[in-house]
C-alpha cells in the first residue's frame, strides 16, 4: 500500500514559461527511458518479486521515488506550461522571439491536457507497457535497469543544453545526480549477483546444458566486410568466466540447409498448384 | 550494401509440426526481446555510428548475422505449422491429444499468414519501433545490447522446456550458444568502454557538472518502509568510480516545494473560476 | 512524494492455481479500465491540478489508493500462476481437465515475466497512455472517471463469474466494494460541480457564445429509420439546464453544401490533370 | 445498411488556408476524443445492442450522424490545406508571417495524404480501436459517451480561440452545439436508465452480493497527506442510493497481508537459488 | 450525411453459437484487412478526393457499403457468442467437445464487449489508423484497394474452411462474392487511369526527370545468390510502358561510398572523445 | 545467410545540414510505406514462400537489397543533422532562416538518436510490424508490393519538391528510378500469375463454390446518391474474366433481416431485464 506526502521530492521552480521546452521534456517523463518507464518498471519487478527480501525491498524503495519523479515533472511542466493560452499566444506572436518559443508547442498541451504534464514522449506518441521488463530473473532485471538509466541519464544530459533557465537546470542536475547513483546502484546489484551466480544470464543453463553447440559461444561471425573488429577484447582471449576461448571466425560459412518448405494443403488458398 | 547466401546459419530440422509451439516461438522472433529487436537494434547502432571503425564493424558484423536468425526462427515457423490447415486440424480432432496441440494455433498463422512466421509476439502483438534503441553513446547502447540479449537467452531457456521436440531443442541449443557468446561479446565492450571513459553514462557530463546536486548521488532513499535494502553493496561502501561514500537515507524527507500552479487563462475552458 | 507499505491494501490468498484466470485477471490490471489507467488517470489529475486544493487532495488520495490495487493484482497473478512451470504442465497433462486450465496460459507469463503480472490486457496488449485523460477540467475529468469506475467493476463483477475460488472472489469482492464507492465518490465531486458551473461542458463556453447555432443544441436528428428514439427523455420535454426545448427531427434534411475541393499544385504528384 | 447524400450536415466555407490550424483540428477528427471515436463508438454499442429498440434506434440515429462529422472535418482540413503544396510554402516563405503558418504543417499532409484529412490526431498518432467501448450495459455505456462528449465539446471550445478564422469558427459554433445536445442527450439516457435500476453499474451486483465487504463501499481512504478532501460530497452523509453513510478513514491502515510468493520451478531459470 | 435502414445488407443467421468462431471471425471485422480497414480506406479516400467526381462517388458509393459489412460482421458475431455467458461455459465443461469451442473464447467478448464484435482483430489487436491509406493519387490508391480486397478474399477464403456452420458459410459466401466484385472494381478502375497516366506512379515524375538515374529503372539486382529470379518477366523484355529494356545484372557491385560520419559537438553527450 | 559490404549501394552526400528535411525524410525510411516497410515484407514474403524457388529468389534478392535503402537513408539523415547539436542550434538562432530550419528539427533526433536515424514516421511514430503482409497467395501479396513501392515512389516524389539540395535530391532520383523498377517489377510478376491462375485472389475458391450468390459478384450497389459512379469500367461491361457482366443497381434494397440479438445470461451484467 502507498501512501503520498505533498511536497516533492526536490525542488521545482523555472524562471520562465517556455512551451517548447515543455514539449521537449516530455520525453524524460513518457518516452521510452522516460521516469514513467522506471517507474513501472521498478514497481512491477518489486511486486512480482519471489524469495529476496532484500531486492524486493531495494525495488520498492526505488520504485515508490520514482513515482514522486513522474510528480515532479509534471510540476516542472505544467510552470513550463504557464501563461500559453491561445490568447498569450496570440499576444506573443507579436515578438518574433517569444512567437518561435510559443509556437514550438505540442498542440495536446493545449487541446488535450490543458497545460499539464501528459504520458507521451516528445512527439506525443503515448507511453506503453512494452517499454518495461519485469522478467523474474533479476540479473536479467537489473542489467535491464542499468540500461534504462544509462539511456535516461544520456537524455537529461542532452536536455540540459536545451535550455538557458537556470530554474530547470538546477531540477535537471538533481535528476543527474539521482540517474548516477542508480547506475551506480544496478552495477552494485549486478556485482553481487554476477559474483553467486555467473555472468551469463540464465545461470541455470550453464554451457554443458548447450550439449553439441557449447563451441558456437566463443565465435565471433565476421559477416560484414572488413576486420577492424578483430581488435575487440570480444575477439581475443578468454571468456569472462573461463569456459572457453574466443576464435575470430574471419571468412565464415552457413552450417545450415537451405530450407525447403512444403506445399499445404489448398484450403490455405495459395493458388500454388 | 547486403547480399544473401541461401543456406540458414544453423540446421533447423524439427521433428513434427506443433502449430501451439509455433505460436510461442512468435515471442523470440518478434517479441520485445526477439530476433526482429536484436537485428533492427545493431543494424542502427551500426548505420549511425560515427569515428568508430572498430564498433562500428562490430556492430554490422552482428546485425548481419541477426537478420539470418530471423531467417531461421521463420523456416522453424513454417515447419513447426506444416500440416495445420483448417482440413488437417478437422481430422486431428479426432486424437484428443493432437487436437489440444492444433487448437492452440495463432489464428492469424492460418488466416494472415497462410501457414508462416509473422512479425508478431506469442501474442500476436505487432512487433514495435520502440523495442529498440540506437542513442549515439556506445556504452549506453553496449548496455542495451548486454541486456536485451540477457532477456533474450532467459526466454530462449525458458522455451527450450516447452517442447520434446529434439529438433527444435537443437537449434535452440545453437540460439542459447549464440546468445551466450553475445553476452560475452557485450561485456568485453562495456569493459573497454568503462575502462576508456569511467563507468557513469554520459562520461561528459562529470560528477562536478552536477554543481550543488553532487551529493545526491550518493545516497539510497528508503521509501518502502523496512531496512532490508540496507544489507546491499549499493548502501555501504563507495560508489565504483570512488568519487564518493555511499549513504543510507533510512528516514528521508522531502526537499521540495508544494506546487502551486497557476490558474490559466479562461480560453483553456477550466471552468475553476 | 510517495512512501510503501509492505502490506496490501486488503488480503490475497486465492485457494489454488489458475492460469487460464491469470490471463483473464490482466484485463483488470492492465486493461483499458484496468488498475493502471485508474491509477495513472487519477495521478494525472492530481499532479495537473490547479487552485482546487479540495479536488487535488481528494484525486491524490484515491490515485494512491489505485497504485496499491495494481500491486494487489500483481499478488493475486502470481498466485493463480503458481505452479505453472513447463514441467508442472507436462505433468498436469496427464488430467485433462488441471491441462486445459493450464493450456489456457498466457505465454507471456511464462516466457516474459516468469510467473508475474504484467502491463497488459487479457489478449497481451500493452497498456497505453491513451486509455487516460487529464484535460484541466474537472467536470469533464470526474465524468470520465465515473465512466472509468462503471467499466471496471462492470468487468470484475463479469470475472467473478469466470472462477469459483473462493479466494479469489473474495478479492472481487473488495474490489468490486471500492468500485462502487468510487461511482459514488465521483458522482458526489459531479453534482457538487454541476451545482457551480451547470452540467454542461465546459461552462465558460456558454449557448449565447454559439451565436446563430444555438438551436442545434436541441434537435434530435433522426438519421436511421424508424422513431423508435422518439421516446426518450432527449426527445422531449426542455433541456436539463432549461435553455431550451428538444426538437425531434423525424425526417431531417442535410444544411450544408456539397465540397468541392480545388485541384493542388502539381508538385503532389495527383496525376489529375 | 447505410446510405449517402452529398450534401454535408453542416456548411464548411473557411476563410482562407492554414496548414497549422490543419493540424490542430486532425485531433478532434482522429484524436482520443474525435468524430472518428464517437462514430465508432456509437455505432459499435448500436450494433452490439440487445434488446433495447428505443436506445439501438438511438444510438444509430446519432451513430450515423457521426459519420457525418467525419465527412465535415475532413472538408474543412482540405480547404485549409489548399495552397499548402511545396512550391506554395516556398513562395510563401518570403513573408515570414505566412511562412510560421505553412511550417507549422504537419509533414504527412503533404507526405502521406495530399491535403487530405487523416485518421490521426494532432500529433500524427494513428486512431485506435481502443479509443472506443461498447460494453453491453447500457448505463456504463451512456456515462462513456457522457464523458466523450464533455472532453470533446472542451477541445473545440479550446481550439475556437486558436484561429480568427470566421468560416472555422461558424462550423465550431456548429459542433459546439451539436456536443451539447449530446451532453444533454446522455444525461437524459442516464436519468432513465439510473431510475430504473439504480445509480452503481452493474445493478446486478447488488451491494448484498458483496457479502462481507459491503462496508468497503463507503470509506474515503485519506492515503495523501492533508484532510484538504473530507470537505466533499463523497466524504459525508449518505451514497446517492441510500444503501449506507460515507466514512472518512483520516488515518487509514492496510488490511491485508504481506505478500510471501513461492520461488518457481528451476525450469523457470530464475537463478534464485 | 449519411443515413440508416434497419434491415442487413445481407441475411445473417447462424446455425449456432461458436465462441471460438467469433474469435476468428475478429480477424475480418477488425484486422489490417476487415472490413472497418475497407470502410474507412474507402470514406477517406472518398472525402478527400479531388476533382473526380466519377471516383468520389464511386468510393462514397462502396465505402457506404462497407459500413453495413462492420454492421453484418458485429451480428454475426453477436449470433456466434448468444449463450457464452461464464455459467453456459460451466455447464459446457461438462461435455469435451462443446468445451474446447467455449474455452477457445476471446476473453474479452466477456469482460469487454459483453458478447459483441468489437474493433480489433483475432488475437485482440485494436483496429489502427495505419491500416489505412488515402494518399490523393488515384492510381496509387486504388492499387491499394485491389491489395486490400484481395487480402480480405484470401481471409475470408480461408475462414470459410473453419467452420462447418451453413449459416456462416452462407454469409461468407455473399462476401466472398462481393470482395470479387471489388477486386473487378478496382481492376477496371485501375485500367481506366492506366490508359490515362501510363503505368507508373506518379505519372508527373516521368522517367526523364530522373535525369541521370533513369537507366536505374530498368536493372534486376541478384542480391541473393542463385539466378533463379532471372527467368521471370522482370528480368527479359522490355518495361511495360515500353521505356527501356530490362538488364538482369548477375553480379552487382556498390556503386557508393563508404559513410563517414562526422562526430557531432561534445552536447550531444557521446563520449567518442 | 547474409552479408554486408562496407560501401552503399548509392552515392548519399548531401549539401548542407537541415534538421528540418531530417524530420520529413524520416516518413520515407520508418513510415507506413518506408524503406523499412518493403524490406520487411520483402524479406518475410521470401522467408515464408512455399515451392516457387524463381519467386523466393527474387523476393530475396530484392529484399536483400532494400535492407541496404534503409542503410542509404540512414546515412542521409546523419548527414542532414550534422551540426544540430543544441549550441550549434543557439548559434543558428541568431540567423532566423537557419534558425527556422534548426527549429523544425524532431527533438528526438536530439534527445534519443544522437543525430541518427531512427525506426519512426515523420511524425515521430513508431514502425509497427502491421505495416507489412506475407500471406503465403502470391498474387494477393504481389499486389500489396506494388501497392507498397506506387505509395513510396509517390511519397518520395513529393519530398523532392522539398528540398533544393542538389545532393540530397541526387539520391532521391536514384530512389524514384530504382521505385520505378520495383512497379515494373511487380507488374511483370502479377502478369505471370494472372496468367495462370486468372485476375481473381484467391483462385482456389472460384466462383462456382460460391454457389447461390454468384450473381453478387458483378453488381455496383449505388449507395451514395448521384449516378456518375455509372460511367466507369466497373459498371458495364464483362467482368475481367468474363464470367459475367456487370450490373450498376441504382436503387438499391437491402436484402437481409432486421437484427434481432437474444438477451444474455445475467451472469453478463447488462442490466437488460
Ligand atoms: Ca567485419
Ligand atoms: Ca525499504
Ligand atoms: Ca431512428
Ligand atoms: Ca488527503
Ligand atoms: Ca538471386
Ligand atoms: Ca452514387
Amino acid at each position: 500500500m502507498f501512501r503520498h506526502q505533498k511536497e516533492l521530492q526536490f525542488e521545482i521552480k523555472v524562471d520562465r514559461p517556455d512551451p517548447q521546452l515543455a514539449k521537449q521534456v516530455q520525453e524524460v517523463l513518457g518516452g521510452q527511458f522516460g521516469e514513467m518507464t522506471v517507474m513501472m518498471q521498478y514497481l512491477f519487478q518489486g511486486f512480482n518479486c519471489r524469495g529476496e527480501e532484500k531486492y524486493k525491498d531495494m525495488l520498492m524503495d526505488i520504485g515508490t521515488e520514482e513515482i514522486g519523479h513522474v510528480e515532479m515533472l509534471c510540476a516542472m511542466i505544467s510552470q513550463l506550461l504557464d501563461g500559453a493560452s491561445p490568447d498569450d499566444q496570440a499576444k506573443a506572436a507579436q515578438d518574433p522571439a517569444t512567437a518561435a518559443i510559443m509556437g514550438g508547442i505540442n498542440p495536446q498541451h493545449l487541446l488535450v491536457s490543458g497545460l499539464g504534464g501528459m504520458p507521451t514522449n516528445s512527439n506525443g506518441v503515448p507511453w506503453n507497457g512494452a517499454y518495461i521488463v519485469a522478467s523474474g530473473n533479476l540479473l536479467a532485471d537489473m542489467r535491464s535497469n542499468l540500461h534504462a538509466e544509462s539511456q535516461g541519464r544520456l537524455q537529461v544530459a542532452r536536455l540540459y543544453h536545451m535550455t538557458r533557465d537556470e530554474g530547470v537546470r538546477a531540477a535537471f542536475r538533481k535528476m543527474l545526480a539521482r540517474d548516477r547513483y542508480h547506475q551506480y546502484q544496478w552495477m552494485a546489484a549486478i556485482e553481487e549477483l554476477e559474483q553467486r551466480n555467473g555472468v551469463v544470464v540464465p545461470a541455470s543453463f550453464p554451457p554443458e546444458a548447450e550439449l553439441e553447440s557449447q563451441t558456437e559461444a566463443y565465435k565471433f561471425w565476421n559477416l560484414s566486410e572488413g576486420q577492424e573488429s578483430k581488435e575487440g577484447l570480444w575477439a581475443t582471449g578468454s571468456a569472462p568466466d573461463g569456459t572457453g576461448d574466443f576464435v575470430y571466425e574471419a571468412d565464415p560459412v552457413p552450417l545450415g540447409n537451405i530450407p525447403n518448405p512444403e506445399i499445404p494443403a489448398s484450403s490455405l488458398h495459395h493458388d500454388l498448384d
